[in-house]
């Protein structure tokens, strides 16, 4: 399956309701049309629904050069709870060498207020090809 | 709806199926049975559902002392893909002042592995409420 | 001592060889020569001294709105390792609330390569006076 | 000049009077005196000398296998500012594979009060000798 098309039937965000809008060498961007279910026990957007949809773009541009790239470490900002009915992410590339890259991607909501920051380093596998999803592949890439 | 009930009718830990195991004062414990849809595009558990899964216990923990509690800032390492078919995570209160608390959240598989570590905090609000989920409440809680 | 005064008197600025080259409400900048004692064991410029500079504008600019403001956490990633004589740190607000704000800081040298990027929250207190430095003023402050 | 001697000559570490207690394999401890020059603005213990403290046990434990390794992310969480007059810290290994490992570092004052967490890790090198600091290595090893 080309990474595009295996990017966007990717499950979890299929799960969650990210729709990918973009992907370029180095640049991710989607939307997440808020559902009850991602909601938290006080009914506002849940802080791991947000990060959700941050790390659909995290991965789709960093695997945007066709490099398997896995994530090690991310960190996310919260600054406001969303209070429209769409949410928005937008990864950027900021470093990149043979091995690691790292990305920020802005979460915004409708009328583009900043939600959330979050910020993300892959490790790159020049070496490796991605594990094919139809074998139900599983294990320690790094 | 009494806290301990809420926090298991989160709507988001529902739909990633995230079980509550204990929840007491500055701890929480939950687990999570992996399903297809917690997969990325290349068939690993995606870093989104294990987050998920932490940002359920970091909430529940946070809110243990009966405080409206909102996440400012989260951090999550990641440090092997898991390989079996549940991934359980355990939150500790790490230190807690009247406004801000902060928590180290383990996340592993069956045999104790480490697979990630999150850390994250929120800011307290003695002065407030939770918004009642049943209204459907949104806004801007900071 | 009015604060643009005590922002460059910082002692430990001061110690690192860090200029304020500009603050203003919710912006400062500053440079930093490198000097011998700012490298590591291996000759290369330590990652501690990257940090203090960036550390040193994040409380200028969070303190530049004139409320006493402590760091409650910080994250910094890394891109290469500088090769000139002089750093640079810019901290722009991303996000400022009552009692919350947060910074995003770059650090580059000399050409405008990006060395680093710092990202920090702090606690911000409308309702208490900075210790005065002259009294030798220690204690938590959050 | 062996790791060791060459760890405890780290020039940021003398300027900033760091002293390795102790570092072995995947773990690494020293102490700081507090001094004027550690402070802020504002008298209190600066944010930047905490790190700068904990960044030099995060370098030695992360080089103590012999195996070249620079920082490519840290956190910092603070949790209350020091009132005595000597701080500690100390790293343990968390995970660490052919490339990447991950340290956790705990910052605490006399009677073991904490006072910060700092999470890092490091790209590790073994096919690269490191700089000798002696020859004034510059340039980006990643």
């Amino acid at each position: 399956m080309p990474l595009l098309e295996r990017l966007e039937n990717d499950p979890l965000a299929r799960h969650l309701g990210v729709e990918l809008l973009e992907v370029k060498a180095g640049y991710a961007r989607a939307r997440m049309a808020l559902e009850p279910f991602h909601r938290n026990a006080f009914g506002l957007v849940h802080g791991g629904a947000i990060f959700g949809l941050a790390d659909c773009v995290f991965q789709a541009a960093s695997n945007s050069h066709g490099v398997f790239s896995v994530a090690v470490q991310a960190s996310i900002s919260y600054f406001r709870a969303p209070d429209g009915n769409v949410l928005f992410a937008e990864a950027t590339e900021v470093s990149r060498t043979n091995r690691l890259a790292h990305y920020s991607i802005r979460i915004t909501q409708e009328g583009d207020a900043l939600i959330a920051l979050f910020q993300g380093f892959v490790y790159r596998r020049p070496d490796k090809s991605p594990p094919d999803a139809a074998s139900d592949a599983r294990g320690a890439p790094a």
